[in-house]
């Protein structure tokens, strides 16, 4: 199993200069995907590209233009466009360090933020996927590692002719990219909510030691979310109390819907962070119960054979003279015995409330 | 069972742009509720309609206006109602989303709240009404899901000719609202410490496994109330320190003592929390010592009779020459033996204070 | 046993106004005791009275008047006195609510706190008393549920010809009724110690399943002390910020020796707290290690016997055709290989360690 | 065994005036000893007094005065040295209080602050000592219970000529004597460490019950340390950025490391009480690893023999008509069907990895 | 096992004058190895020294010179050092105590610094090395113990003729020194997450009680790293917030790039810290569970067999008359008899679940 942590920053890029720009992720051999969509209230435009250059003129155009560049892998071209943008070398760093940590920086002439985006994989496992986003005065770039359905509801939107996403500017996509994003956290909470639900079934009706692990995975992906969560939470508190030029008033009020829910998802987190834990207490306090009724099977059964086996152990001994072998109803009376102390035994359990 | 978890955003929301007004609640097939209650000093007028439109007019008179709306579930209609009064369409979404964390918002005309209210059902489960109030100039506006005995108080106060509350404000009105809610806290935090206590009683009593999940269900509810009282607490500090104009001096006092009661709520959670957790330890505790005492039984019941038996196994081998078998007294004289190892054990048990 | 939580706002106040006078103790038959403490450098002069009106004069003379009420069951009472001393209907709210939270309000005229005080009662139960302070200009009403051994010391010293407090004003007298509760709190915390050490003791020599209850008797006291705690560390350091008129410069270096004391005695409650922890853990570990030797000895003796016990079963077996049976030395032989396999079993132990 | 708990505030204090010199430790009997150490750059004269007026002489001179006083149960003496150096009178009921908090108190002619210096006995167990220091502009006074050695290097620096001591001002031999009170702390945690240490060394190689005792005194040691060690960070940090005229700001730069030594020692708790902690989570998994072993000794031992057990008895029955028991053959049959079970067992236990 | 622990001030420092240069290491036979590295744009020496005065030279010049000290224990040579280069004794003391606390001070002309290094020995182990580095206006001091592969990749840089380092100024150097310790703490963070992975794995396929040991030594470095990473946080945070004349706005941008990976670095220590728990959760829930499962097993055995040999053992009894003995039959009912109980018994069992 690989652990979900994905904070390395792997050995070979120790020692390069700081600004060198250098993707960090596993996906070296792809190509790149280049696609903008161009639009105004009554105008929209959507092409793809195979070369970089294609999207410059798209920077300094009235209509609102989407850049969207999938494959991080291509440092040269990203560089390219570094420079025709004017984007610090730093900004291109983080860009392609799928490691960076969500954050959000403030430029003069742009916003730069990487986010996290998650979603949920066939077999409903957490799939994390690097975001960078930079938004300039009359353009965004979203680049990504590979095609995301996260932002296919906004896509829908610009489409859309009446969408209010067409009469306004690019701080409000800014926004709506975001906002996709924080939305998709709340369907992985929804995800491992279920799954706590499902295991609290299981434990009451048939509690398995599978259990253990299932719960320990569900932690691991609540302290993997965290990590991409509480930076979020800082994010949208900043981008909310900006002065920066590029984000208007109208926008602040939609992202201050944006903190409330990253804000949301950090309680949430937190509470099924409990439950789990509530959960391994409750499953480790059921087994020592089973334990504690094995042991009192065990011994009963033993405190109640043992001293009777005893008894037919004096009585098959092979002395010569035993008092009462003899007897006719020396066997009756041995029994009569054991019988009795039988039920002593089983007063005693009783007394003790074992039995 | 059912989690209480509430922080769900069903997945068909994804892709809505924000200020999409969607009703989030499982009542969709309910009717909608409208009364206003207007009154002022000498004057009192509970009206019920089935249109929306009929409560426009009350948004500009004199009097006080309370517009008590249940049933989220009409979209259209709250539509209208929030374009009549100028609502911001980010309220109206809050306002019907019933999984909208408690907040604050102020703007320029009003002021929008959300808030949980908790009641106790007849079997005793806190159940948990998501109640949306904007307070405007002359009116206050009251969303709930289905009636809710929370207010009845608040009612009764108006309708009684000298209540202080008919010689006021619509802000005393609001909080007289929130306050309600609020107090119902008290209620719930009341039965929760019953139950500790009586399975605190049951604990030095009867202790049996039926403790660990009654224990678990306390704090996953103290889990839940926990979410909503949180935010709860910032929202009262919040109006405290508010400098809107729609809440005069005097109601802030009264929005102070509502803040020291959420602040008491929360330390009672915490305290709750505690105690429920030192009761789950202590149930622990009483397992793990009921188990040594088992373990005890077990391990000097098969002390004694396990060497006893031996030793009637040894007199009870086919040998031909076994020495004593023949002898008058070999009998007794291994029964004798065996009493001074009964004797010797039971000596050395004391010694170890296990009996 | 009752739980020590007195966080309850009965049932049969929800839906009363706030500002209601309304009493939550359950000593309502008592009668009202009232009496007044006048004086100065060179004059004092104690009166009881039965109705309150009597009291009324000391409000506006020279010299500095405690006013103590004991009972606060005669809502009626206490409403005449808070229309003459013209105080706000939350103050009196908060003043006869004995579930009410420490808290300290300033308004114009007077300064009103309310706290609790602890002692202990002959079987060494926390008792705690719900205490009223206000401050006035010229007098200082102090309201209690019953008689308090509490403040006998500030009596003492006011009946002292040349105690300090006589040459002081009325804020002196103020900060010496909250010093002398804080003061007790040291007596409690003293006691709980003693018990902390009691256990400690016990569970060296003579460990015992009470100290489990015992153990969490004082965690559910220091949990209901910190309760009351907390709020006087505030209470304490806003007193000693205030920028009121009735407080002296004087007297706030006295207060800062008050929020001192607070403060120590919070950071002993969370010693205690950890020390009751830790000493809960280790009672657990005592049982745990004991558990392990009873294992021990019972493994011991069943590892030995059960093989021993199976030879003998061996030669017990009645086939016709037993190699050795009819031999002289069988006997002998069998036995010497016991004791081989005794002495093999004795050695794989001792290189365990276990005996 | 005492517990280290050191915050009692003994009855009898109770109701007396704040203010009231009460010495609170247990060296009742003991005498007073006084000692003024008078020095500038090129002079120095130590000298010892019986009687405490005559240090009055050395509060106005040009010299630096280190004015030692050891012995603090002459509540008179310190009264009269009060009353001359116009100390306020909290501040020497403080200084007597041996249970006083380590605290810094700044009043317009003097600093006054308590400390707790620490040192280890003969036995290797924490002494802690009541230190008070008081700075005038040309004289320190230093209040102690007992001669400590704590203050020796400082003494020797004084004495040496070329000590840069003797070259500052008051405020500098202030921070020498406190740095020398926090230097200790570094020598009583290095002996926790190796404590510690020594202890993991135990466990690994010698695990004792035993151990369980060392840790929680270690524990205990950590708890009543850290009560010391915190207010000591306030104190210093409080003391760097103090505007008093006292106070130079060379001798704060010194100040600052006095600070960051003690904000060192705070976080080499922290981390020793983890260490603790850890290590006693560890011997308790040791313990029960034992005892798993223990367990699968005995099931090993007991799921062998009893089913043979049980065939030797089948055939120890005195039934005239055993089939088998008259073939030559039978019992080497039965021994090797014994075999074979014994065989089928061990496979079995291999298979679960118990052997 | 040596503990990590690294507060230790060796007790014969106490009593020096704050301020005394006194090493801390033990490398105290090592010698003193100095290098300069002088460089600008187009020019570039590296000098090695044997004398200290040697490089007293490049404080003035215009190029920019790391001066690299290799070697603490020449307190003499240092103390040269600090009074050519007008540095502050309080920070020489801090310059060669290599148990001090990562920190930065600011002085006038000069910037100080401590900090930690670490890198992995052959063996895996964390080794923490003292690094102190001091940034003037022309040249850039560098305090080592011994040869430090960590700046490898800046002295790489350097050399390269077209690496932007020799673009800039000390600052520049002075940062990128900084940012290569930082980045050597996710080549060891990287090692620890592969270490908890693999122990994962032998968790769920070979779990043994040496995974203990192995977890335990985990925290303990965790717990160590910890210590030296929370003040580099607050170093890097300060650094970028500084108003220093020395450095630059634009390295205050790289700076801020440092303070955001010691921020990741500390999120990932926080939660290898949690997972290490969480790993040892898991490993005692085996522990537990495995117990469980031998208790069962042995509970299993005993109860099925201790019946049926007491049976036998009734017929083993030597009466003379024991009913059925002589019966044909009377063998074949009795094992009857036992399979029927055998069948009961594992009914019941099955009924448990335990089987």
């Amino acid at each position: 199993m690989r652990s979900p942590a994905k904070h390395r920053r792997p050995k070979h890029t120790l020692g390069n200069a700081p600004g060198t720009i250098k993707y960090m992720g596993n996906r070296e051999g792809d190509a790149q995907y280049i696609s903008v969509t161009d639009y105004k209230e009554n105008y929209i435009n959507v092409q793809e590209f195979t070369s970089i250059e294609k999207v410059f003129t798209y920077r300094d155009t009235d209509t609102v233009s989407l850049i969207d560049i999938q494959g991080l892998n291509k440092e040269k071209e990203i560089e390219k466009l570094g420079k025709y943008f004017q984007i610090n070398p730093l900004v291109l760093e983080d860009l392609v360090n799928t490691n960076q940590r969500p954050k959000v920086d403030e430029y003069e002439d742009y916003i730069f933020c990487v986010l996290k985006s998650v979603s949920l994989s066939a077999s409903n496992k957490v799939i994390t996927e690097h975001v960078a986003i930079i938004l300039f005065k009359n353009s965004v770039l979203l680049f990504q590692e590979v095609e995301n359905t996260v932002f296919d509801g906004v896509r829908r939107r610009i489409s859309s002719e009446h969408g209010r996403i067409r009469y306004k500017e690019c701080d409000y996509l800014y926004f709506a990219l975001i906002d996709a994003i924080i939305d998709q956290y709340f369907v992985v909470l929804e995800d491992i909510t279920d799954r706590i639900e499902y295991l609290e079934d299981q434990l009451y009706n048939h509690p398995s030691s599978g259990i253990v692990n299932e719960i320990q995975n569900i932690r691991k992906e609540i302290i993997d979310l965290r990590k991409n969560v509480l930076p979020v939470r800082e994010i949208s508190a900043r981008l909310v109390n900006t002065e920066h030029k590029l984000i208007g008033d109208d926008t602040k009020l939609f992202l201050g819907d944006v903190h409330d829910h990253s804000v949301q998802i950090h309680e949430t987190l937190e509470m099924l962070r409990e439950m789990s834990m509530s959960l391994m207490e409750m499953y480790m306090s059921t087994v020592t119960i089973k334990m504690n009724e094995i042991m009192k099977v065990l011994t009963i059964m033993t405190s109640i054979f043992i001293p009777l086996t005893f008894i037919t152990g004096i009585y098959g001994m092979n002395f010569h003279q035993i008092p009462g072998l003899q007897s006719e109803f020396g066997f009756y009376i041995v029994l009569g015995l054991m019988f009795f102390i039988l039920i002593l035994l089983l007063v005693y359990f009783k007394t003790k409330r074992w039995i």
